[in-house]
C-alpha cells in the first residue's frame, strides 16, 4: 500500500471510495463500542471480587488495636499507611489513606489551597489576582479540568520521551503567579511516558519564583506494568527533600486500577510539615474516611510483593488488549503514513497522533459509527488541542473481541478523515 | 438534702469537704473514661457487622444493570436514592450519594458556595467582602468549626423548645450578607429537640435578603429514636418548595448511627436545579462514590420499614445508657438546684445547662478524675459559651457499667464547682 501523502489525487479518490465502503459497512453492524476512559474491565473485577470474602470475622474488624468500624483516625490506619509507604517508597508517617478517589483528594488540596492556602502561602489563591499552572500535555483531562474549574490560567508545556520540556518549565516558572504543575510521572496519560531521571532531577531541584509552588505527583500508574517487568521509580518525597523542596510535593496514588475502580483505596504523601498543616485543615472537613474498606485492602493485597503478583495478573487481561490495538495500527496505519503512536509498556492508553487537523473529524466518524472516544482535544488544556491530532485510545474496558472491532472503525476513520484533509 | 443555693455558709463549707473526699476518693480509681463524642458503643457496631457477609455473589454486584464495582453513577447507585428517598420523604432525583461521611458532604457544600458560588450567587462567597453565618446554639460544634474556618462571621441565635429562636432569625436575615444557618431539626445536637411544626413553617417560608441563602438542614437523627415510636416528621425540600424557596435547603444524612459510623454512607438531598448545579461542579471533583458500599447498604438496609427495625435494635441499646445519665442526674444533681437538663426521646446527646460560670470548672474537675467530656463551650460558636454553663454528655460510647462510673463524677464535679462557685 503507498503511503497516502505519496499518492496521486486519483489513487486517494479511489482509496477514498473503498474506505467510505467500509466505513458504511462497519455503521451497518450498529456497533456500540466504548474506547473513551481508562475503565478496567469486567474480567479484572472480577479478578479480585474474591475481597469481600474478607471481614467476616471479629479479628478483621481490629488493626493496630484500632476498631475500625468506628470513627477516628483522621489520616487512615496505619496498616494502609504502611503498604502506600512501601508501594511509593516513602515512610508511612508521609502518608494520609483517603476514600475511594485520589482525584478528590487532588481536588481537595487544590481546592484548599485556593479556600486556605497552603503552607508556605502568603494568603489563599482566591485572593491572589491570577494563579497560572502548567499543564505537560498531551496529559490527563481531569487534571487540567480541575485547574479550569478554579479559573487559573492553564500553560501548556510540551511533553518530550522524558517528561515535560524542563527547559520550558524553569522558564515558566521564573513567574510567581505560576503556582503549580500537573504530573503523571510513570506511565504518563496518556503517552505512557516514563519521567527520566534527569527529568525527575531537574524538577525536584525546581526553584519556583512562588513559594507556595504545588507539585501535583499522581502516581496513578505506579506498579501498573502491563509488559515486562515491574520498574523501580524513584521516590519523590525525598528527591524534592535533597533539594531543600521537601515541601513542594504532594504525591497521590490509589487502588482503584489494583483492586476495584469504584471501590478502591487511595492516598496522598507528603512532608511531615505539610501533613500537619493539612490534617489541622481536614479534621474540620472529615472525621475519619472509610476504615473499614482499608483494612479490607490490607489483609487483601498484605504488602507490595504481594501486589506486584496481583498486578501480573491484571497485566495477562490488560497485554492482548494493547496488542490488539498497536498491531492493528501497525497493520493498517504505519504504511499510510498518518500517524504516530507510542508502544507504552504500562499505564492505561495509547496516545496516537493523527494528520494535524483530522482528530476531530475522525473522533466524529467514529461515534457515527457506533465507537465512543475520549473527545478530541481532551488531552490539552482547555480542551484545545492546537494541532487538532492527538487521540487517546482506552483499550482497557472492552473485551479483546470488542476491541478488534472498534479498533478497526477507528481505523477507517482515521483514513477517511486522513484522505480528506490531503485532498480527494 | 438542702439546695446549694439555700444553704448557710457552713453548710456549704461542710458539704464541700464531704464532695471533695469523693472527688479524691473517684480519683484515686485511675479512671480513662470518654463521653466525649456521639460515637456508637461496640455492641452497636457488633449489631450490624453481618452486613459483610453480604457481596458475595455475582449478582449482588448488579444493582439496577449497574456494575457497582467499576467507575460511573456520580450521583449514586439508583437503589440507594430510593433507600434514602423514602427515610428522609423526598424523591429519588432530589438525593446525591455519597461516601462515608456527611459532614464531608456539608463541609463541600459550603466550599462550593466559597469557591464557584451556589445556583443563585452573584458571586463566589470568597468574592464577599463578609459572609455571616446563623448558628442556633447550643449546636454541634463541628458545624460552627466549618463555618469559622472560612472565615464567616457566627451569629448565635438561641434555641428555644421548638428549635430556633424566629424572631431573632427573621430579622437577622434582612442582612444580606447573612448567608445561612445550621440545623439539627430532629433531636438537635445536643439539646434534642424536634423542631416544631411552626418553626418548621417559619423556617420553610424565610425571605432571607441574600439570593443564595443556604439552609443547612443535617437530619442527623432523622430515625435515631431510643425511647418510644418512630416519629414522622416532614419532608423540608417539599416545605421550602410550598413557599417558592425550592433551592434555598440542602438535607444531609448518613447511616453513621445506623450501620457503621466509619463505613457508612451518606447523602444529600436538594432541589433537582441545585442537583443540576452542583453535580456539573462535582462532576470536576470526583468519578463517582463508593458504590460497592452503597449496594452493600440497600441489600442491608432494604427499606424504611427494615431500617426501623433495625433501630429498635439499636434504641434497645442506647436506651439503658440514657437512663443511666438521667436517673443520677434526677437523683444526685436534682434537689441541690444547681443544674437543669432535658430528657431526649432520640439523638445522641444530654445537655446539661449547670449553673452559669462552672462548665469549664466542671469539666476540668472532670479531666482531673478521667473522665473526658465535650470541652466546655463546645455547643457555641467560637468555642464560647457566654454563660459557661452548657454541657454536653454523650453516653453512647461507653458501655453502662463504665459509665455508671463516668456520671457518678461528673455529679461530684458538678458539685464542687458549684459550691466553689456560690463560695465556701
Amino acid at each position: 500500500m503507498t503511503a497516502y501523502p505519496k499518492m496521486t489525487a486519483q489513487e486517494r479518490k479511489a482509496e477514498y471510495a473503498r474506505v467510505c465502503k467500509t466505513f458504511e459497512e462497519e455503521k451497518a453492524k450498529g456497533l456500540c463500542l466504548n474506547m473513551a476512559r481508562g475503565k478496567p474491565g469486567k474480567a479484572q473485577l472480577d479478578l479480585v471480587s474474591d475481597m469481600f470474602q474478607l471481614m467476616q470475622r471479629p479479628e478483621d474488624y481490629v488493626s493496630d488495636g484500632i476498631d475500625v468500624r468506628n470513627y477516628g483516625e483522621l489520616s487512615g490506619l496505619p496498616a494502609a499507611k504502611r503498604l502506600f509507604a512501601e508501594i511509593l517508597g516513602c515512610k508511612p508517617e508521609q502518608v494520609f489513606v483517603g476514600g475511594n478517589a485520589s482525584l478528590q483528594l487532588m481536588y481537595d488540596t487544590i481546592s484548599k489551597a485556593y479556600t486556605h492556602g497552603l503552607l508556605h502561602s502568603e494568603r489563599p489563591w482566591c485572593k491572589e489576582p491570577v494563579v497560572k499552572w502548567l499543564c505537560p500535555a498531551p496529559g490527563y483531562d481531569r487534571h487540567f479540568k480541575v485547574t479550569e474549574s478554579f479559573g487559573f490560567e492553564l500553560i501548556t508545556i510540551p511533553m518530550t520521551d522524558e517528561g515535560p520540556d524542563m527547559d520550558a518549565v524553569e522558564a515558566a516558572i521564573q513567574d510567581p503567579a505560576v503556582k503549580g504543575m500537573w504530573n503523571v510521572p510513570k506511565y504518563s496519560n496518556p503517552d505512557g511516558i516514563i519521567y527520566s531521571d534527569a527529568t525527575i532531577r531537574r524538577i525536584a531541584s525546581m526553584k519556583p519564583a512562588a513559594p507556595d509552588f504545588l507539585l501535583m505527583w499522581d502516581n496513578a500508574y505506579c506498579i501498573h506494568e502491563f509488559e515486562g517487568e515491574y520498574v523501580e521509580f524513584p521516590d519523590i518525597l525525598s528527591a524534592c527533600a535533597a533539594y531543600g523542596n521537601a515541601d513542594m510535593v504532594f504525591e497521590f496514588a490509589s487502588t482503584s486500577k489494583v483492586t476495584l475502580p469504584g471501590a478502591g483505596i487511595s492516598c496522598f504523601a507528603c512532608s511531615e510539615a505539610n501533613m500537619a498543616y493539612m490534617e489541622r485543615l481536614l479534621t474540620v472537613q472529615v472525621i475519619s474516611f472509610d476504615k473499614v474498606n482499608q483494612q479490607r485492602h490490607v489483609l487483601y493485597l498484605k504488602d507490595k510483593a504481594h501486589t506486584l503478583e496481583l498486578m501480573r495478573k491484571h497485566a495477562a487481561i490488560m497485554a492482548p488488549k494493547f496488542r490488539c490495538v498497536v498491531d492493528a495500527l501497525d497493520r493498517e496505519i504505519a504504511p499510510l503514513e498518518i500517524a504516530s503512536w507510542r508502544r507504552p509498556k504500562g499505564g492505561y492508553f495509547v496516545s496516537l497522533n493523527a494528520m494535524p487537523g483530522t482528530a476531530k473529524r475522525t473522533l466524529a466518524l467514529c461515534k457515527e459509527a457506533g465507537v465512543t472516544m475520549t473527545g478530541a482535544g481532551a488531552t490539552f488544556p482547555y480542551g484545545k488541542d492546537p494541532e487538532d491530532s492527538n487521540i487517546r485510545i482506552a483499550p482497557s474496558l472492552p473485551p479483546v473481541e470488542e476491541l478488534e472491532q472498534a479498533i478497526d472503525v477507528l481505523c477507517t476513520c482515521l483514513k477517511m478523515a486522513a484522505l480528506e484533509k490531503l485532498g480527494v
